[in-house]
């Protein structure tokens, strides 16, 4: 099978305007046989974390080659630098802001080059659009089998952030945080199975506290839970997510993104539980 | 022409998240030429109902060979059966919980089979997201022509539920309901010209009641009424939907999805219309 | 490279529901190798100027050959025309009612079309959906390289409206408009730097009043405000925009589309600021 160019975008453009369709022209108009595919516009604005966390949940899904496009850019038109990194797989273009933090903590081997070969941009460059003006056209020439080389030199002080993890916070007790709330209402936090093991082997024996609630029960899927019920589940995103059946979390336990995660373990939460 | 496969998504999972990027990274890593079209992610959520209604008004216009993802899926994880319904001219691929019925009821032949082939899954397979980790890859096989029967067995006993009807109300009188209310605040109700021709055929002697608003008249286009007015008109959907020029019925009768459609028929409705 | 048919979508349908996926079903049918590429769908409800200016900022980045179907369709079922115009590089396929009219500004020959061949038309047509049932099916052909004179008649007497134009109001005074607020809030004005190009060359000598806010900065990048600040740029359209740094300027100044943005010159300005 030939291979078919796929580009990816994840911004926090909306819908609403023409910008996305302006970046998927510039892309057509150098790749035409490309599959666009828009993985979110809805990263919020200028939401550097936001948008890591949307392209780390989602790029490994594409076939080899694919090249996605990241743009979260408050910086546009700074001296923040274009860049573009490639792992075995996939090519990342993106401002050097930290919206790819969350795939250099997957992907192994990184190459990440400052992009500055400025024929390949579409001329001329304004100060505030460069997801049209840089990364669409880098993005289409990449997807059009142009070495990566030829963008610019490879660096290494590229802008990497942690992404939140959750604390220790005295004995037996996790401090974690609501990384988003999804389109259900759905909490994403930060914790995974191996930050508290005992959440998902023995459980009697815990407490979360998010918001007005505490979950003291892990299930498996959405629909064990019963009708007002706030629990916990392990997400398809790997993290600890705290849901409820067909309604919303995040509205049933008055929190929020950024809301903090009380976890807390073993003996004394029991006790705690009913007094 | 050589065949291109082309596989739609009919979701509830909003365009805010990752989950939609996910399903279609998913489909072209197997089917890299396939067309992937959005019919819509914005069914509201868990709403089997508002998702059956939305894949029957669409599906029909796609190519012989489209295949159809739809997944409202309230009980993800649970035992309810993932299924792939085909037609002459379409796969449905689909959590087995109605959300086909409106499908169902369109089409004269349909065979039902229980996917069960667990190779076709991307794995490992979440107890949260059958979507990206079944769905999808089911959809993108039968986009590359694997035959169905390699799925799983046929089956008879598949949910289906009735769409709802309207009914009669005593003498000349017929009770329906708002299905749902579009972009514009148009009603689409569930009275089709069979329901009830006379509506369409003797304008004097009738009186449809939504919410505050009595209406009168029924007209050909949107741009036929006057301000403020609110009136019926046989939408594209084959329904009644009760309408005003440029403004949102919906908001100007202050009904919305599910309210109550009273129509009443004949000489007392005009006598009653004088009152 | 063999040609790749391309469509491209602009309409106030929202996406919400069915009605876009149907317009692309009907556009597969004919042409199932098209890419068919969203601009926007989010244009305000009947709003034709919002239209117009949508379509106008995007279809010049796609390759030459696109075929551009705009739908802003208060009129549909009426008398009003659908139109087929053609430029040396595109195809626009809209309703005759001036939502070309900012195209027709950019673009030196425009040959304008009654389409009225409706043999090329989706059967039944509907008095509701054109955009499925005559724009989308002759968009394809299009596409698919029918010959534009197919289909219908050349005509001169289409509808343009003059795109709103800053307005002189006294001596060095300047009376221009808000034409929309986008997705960050940053409010797009309809003046351009030859409108006043005094605002770019001397920046001491101008005031810009916007709703509750004196502007009288103006800056190359978002990034260049100070907190809380409001100021102006040019942006990616061409226009003054009027912006502040990570914030949303239309809920600063309070003002929105439509707003008025008065623009002063000249050292009396200066005088004022101090005064």
């Amino acid at each position: 099978m030939p291979h078919r160019p796929i580009v990816t975008l994840t911004t926090d453009f909306g819908t609403n305007d023409h910008f996305v369709g302006a970046v998927k022209g510039v892309i057509l108009d150098i790749v035409p046989e490309a599959a666009i595919v828009d993985i979110s516009h809805a990263v919020q604005a200028y939401d550097v974390l936001d948008g890591a966390l949307a392209i780390s949940q989602a790029y490994s899904y594409f076939p080899n080659g694919t090249v996605h496009m990241v743009v979260v850019d408050p910086g546009v038109g700074t001296t923040r630098r274009p860049i573009l990194a490639s792992s075995d797989g996939y090519h990342f273009v993106a401002p050097d802001n930290g919206v790819l933090s969350m795939v250099y903590a997957k992907e192994e081997r990184m190459h990440v080059r400052h992009i500055t070969s400025d024929h390949y941009f579409h001329q001329p460059v304004s100060n505030t659009f460069h997801a049209r003006d840089v990364f669409a056209p880098v993005s289409a020439y990449l997807a059009k089998m142009v070495d990566s080389h030829k963008f610019g030199d490879e660096i290494e002080d590229y802008v990497k952030f942690a992404a939140p993890r959750p604390k220790p916070a005295g004995d037996n007790k996790l401090r974690g945080v609501v990384l988003k709330v999804d389109r259900f209402g759905n909490m994403i936090t930060n914790v995974t199975p191996d930050d508290a093991p005992a959440l998902f082997t023995d459980k009697s024996k815990f407490k979360i506290v998010v918001g007005s609630k505490e979950i003291t029960e892990i299930r498996k899927a959405y629909a064990e839970g019963t009708p007002g019920e706030v629990f916990g589940i392990i997400g398809s995103m790997g993290y600890l997510e705290i849901v409820a059946n067909r309604a919303p979390a995040a509205q049933l336990t008055g929190a929020g993104k950024g809301a903090e995660v009380s976890i807390l373990l073993g003996e004394g939460t029991a006790a705690g539980k009913g007094a």
